[in-house]
């Protein structure tokens, strides 16, 4: 048995285990990811996101001394990026001196990503580009209701539906949607609804996951789809908050959008990693 | 904020966090616990054991110098005591040098339980007697299913059905029972089949939790149920072997039934407590 350092962290309640490996040392198993994320049996998260520097990561063509966000689901399966997990890293780096701010990049599967600490403690995150298709698809719940949802790619897939009350919205059971082929990778589901002006609150279906209680990428398809079918004459850029279950980020949508949320580490110490996961990764 | 050293750990997925607090210099507000149990926004757990010398707990009789349980469920309610939670409270004093075995006593609320290391590392704790009654009463599970449910009474109260396959026991809604005025502060609901001689199997219903991984009372209730209504004739004491979704525990039942099993350490260091909560706990 070794003892690995972590970091438990969450933003707007999305909760992730940081594991610092700047030589890239310890490559992490797949059933190490999972008992990690373990919430009964390990320590419970929603990912993993593991600090490598760039020039340690195979195909990355980038600055070699950026810190790589490394991410894994909890399933231990490879994610491109993730908008409250990347807040949670970089707050992790800045907390043990690993980067200065305020403007901090980081490597990600899906590029460069550039993030700035603002002075009040949250962290802004540059997202890439929120495309919103022109026509609408269906989304039906699973306690029979149809909703008009609008397709829109954050590097990711989403169908956002209009609704009075995303708290009614029944998401026991995944969501499906109509053309069947709309989705081939699946879709993350998300429910909105206005609260004031430029202030929405929504709920979410992840895909592959279930309702969460966040997820950075549906904020701001959320905010862009609502954006693209209520106030297309209003030329970005324009700002939405936006609340999901576990707290309220902000989106801004331009040439391209920027989240910024809070972002929390919770604890810090060692994992008692069992001998037989040890090896499986010292070989992975 | 202040730090507070930490360890999380489990007894067949049974889950914890464990606060080292000698002198009660530490008392934990029922806001802190449910922070420290949220899976999300803080570390996560079933509840949290707070380890305090018994001088310092008032009404507690006993020996000055024993380690008391201060057992929390994660809601922030007082619990008498926890028969998976024992076990992992004992490898944590183990552990760090706080307690020599093999034989470890543990002040609970529930009184003096005695615990005893064994060779194979797993934990015997002496549970006290369970006591069977004499007529059953139904149980009646989402699905419309009824049982006849076998009463036991382990220090707190179980209702042990038997069935040909507990996984297949519909255990998303809480089951009911008649008569109704059977169990008035509620019962732990447990489904058990036989899988070979001495060797159940069973899934639980805790009330006020859902469906849980493990229950170490309702493992002994099981035990119990099982040999009063099927190998009567069988004088104790009698050892049952049980399964639990969350691993495995041996069962000895006499004068006073024994609950053997694993005790898992997975992680210790520091909690990153919120001002707001500190300053709760400490006028608490």
């Amino acid at each position: 048995m070794r003892s690995w350092a972590f970091a438990k962290g969450h933003g707007t309640e999305n909760d992730f285990v940081i594991l610092v490996d700047p030589g890239d040392e310890r490559p992490v198993s797949d059933d190490l990811v999972r008992w990690i994320c373990d919430r009964r049996a390990g320590l419970g998260g929603d990912g993993i996101l593991r600090a490598v520097t760039g020039r340690h990561v195979s195909g990355w063509a980038g600055d070699p001394d950026v810190w790589f966000m490394d991410y894994r689901n909890a399933d231990g399966s490879l994610a491109e990026m993730c908008g409250n997990g990347i807040r949670v890293f970089v707050r992790h780096l800045i907390d043990e001196g690993l980067a200065s701010g305020p403007v901090v990049p980081v490597g990600t599967r899906a590029g460069l990503r550039l993030t700035e600490v603002l002075p009040d403690g949250r962290i802004r995150v540059a997202m890439g580009p929120a495309r919103v298709a022109a026509l609408d698809v269906h989304v039906l719940t699973a306690d029979g209701r149809a909703f008009a949802a609008v397709p829109v790619d954050v590097g990711n897939p989403h169908a956002v539906s209009f609704c009075a009350d995303p708290g009614q919205v029944d998401l026991r059971v995944a969501p499906r949607w109509q053309p069947a082929d709309a989705f081939p990778s699946g879709v993350n589901a998300e429910f909105v609804a206005e609260r004031g002006p430029g202030h929405l609150v929504m709920r979410v279906f992840e895909r592959g996951s279930g309702e969460t209680r966040s997820c950075g990428t549906g904020t701001v398809a959320v905010a862009a789809a609502w954006h693209a079918r209520h106030r297309s004459a209003v030329d970005p850029p324009v700002r939405y908050r936006v609340d999901v279950p576990g707290g309220t980020v902000d989106v801004e949508l331009g040439d391209q959008a920027y989240l910024t949320g809070p972002a929390v580490i919770v604890a810090g110490g060692e994992l008692a990693v069992p001998a037989e996961l040890e090896m499986a990764a010292s070989v992975g």
